[in-house]
């Protein structure tokens, strides 16, 4: 597939504008539109809105800048703290717009869509998979000293983590993101 | 006001749709029909679709299961359990579909609506503030021991919990609201 084709550019501005307005809220009018594409050829890459938002969704996890914290001098615990700051920089560097795509979707369509519904299952799941085997690591090299499951603790960090982008949104501010880092790696992962 | 005024039942209606659909999903037409109230008259009560979801969250909050745990023989940190474990009770009546309306506004409207953003972070500033006083009380009478702030651990188990019903949207099963209470109630809480 030759860089920049209809469908990268269709997907590249739908990721924008997903991520800017809601699912429900952008029509394919308005993608075609902003990508410069005619409307017609929509349906010569993807079935339906529903279809591009789910590969939109997949790409948005694959590509997001929690994956760029790769400085091996790093312990585990330094590194997930890098991770979620270069998350928290992303929402502060949008003025504490648009939140986490993957949450919004969730909450948008998990109950309408059954292939979103199942796609954010799969990167909140590896997103959360991820943060365990941190911990685990963390845990192993006695940086941490929680006796709580590393899974079940990755899981509720994530959804700690998107209630805060949550109330980011809402507040505009940066205190959901301190209240976080302070709880998180301040009282939950400090060593007892 | 007349109890079962048009006003009323446009409003008691509305917030079932939007709690079950989304805003930007749900329009007048489909509140009005599924009201049996005709379309001309939503204007006569309403500036707008907006404005009238703005009060449909502002009900949804006064009128929440939370408010209604008023056992007076509960310590602070038993009702906190309770209060939490009753807003559960709704979600698994529920299906595990709808979420916290709550949060599923704040997501979608944040960014688009300051009337919401402005409806929404009262919501959230008042409950939150609740959860401190009881982690206030709790602490006064020797139930907790945690050396963290009030305000801040309130507000930041409010963030968990809004992150665990929009995971429980996803996964469709208990797991997200078992891990908050694992984590709120059997770590952080605990007395150490």
């Amino acid at each position: 597939m030759p860089r920049h084709s209809v469908r990268d550019v269709i997907v590249e501005t739908a990721l924008g504008e997903f991520h800017r307005t809601g699912f429900a809220a952008c029509s394919v009018d308005t993608i075609t539109r902003a990508a410069g594409v005619p409307k017609g050829s929509f349906y010569n890459h993807f079935k339906s809105k529903e279809d591009l938002a789910v590969e939109v969704v997949a790409k948005y996890t694959a590509e997001a800048e929690w994956n760029d914290v790769t400085d091996p001098t790093l312990t585990p615990l330094e590194r997930l703290r890098a991770q979620f700051r270069v998350m928290g920089d992303v929402l502060v560097g949008n003025g504490y717009t648009r939140g986490c795509m993957i949450g919004n979707m969730g909450e948008e369509l998990a109950d309408h869509s059954e292939p979103m519904r199942e796609q954010v299952r799969a990167s909140l799941g590896g997103w959360a998979a991820g943060i365990a085997d941190t911990l685990r690591a963390a845990r192993a090299d006695g940086e941490i000293s929680t006796d709580a499951d590393p899974d079940l603790l990755g899981r509720f960090i994530l959804d700690a983590w998107e209630g805060a982008l949550l109330r980011s949104k809402v507040v505009k501010n940066d205190q959901p993101v301190d209240d976080f880092f302070a709880m998180v790696f301040g009282q939950l992962l400090r060593r007892g």
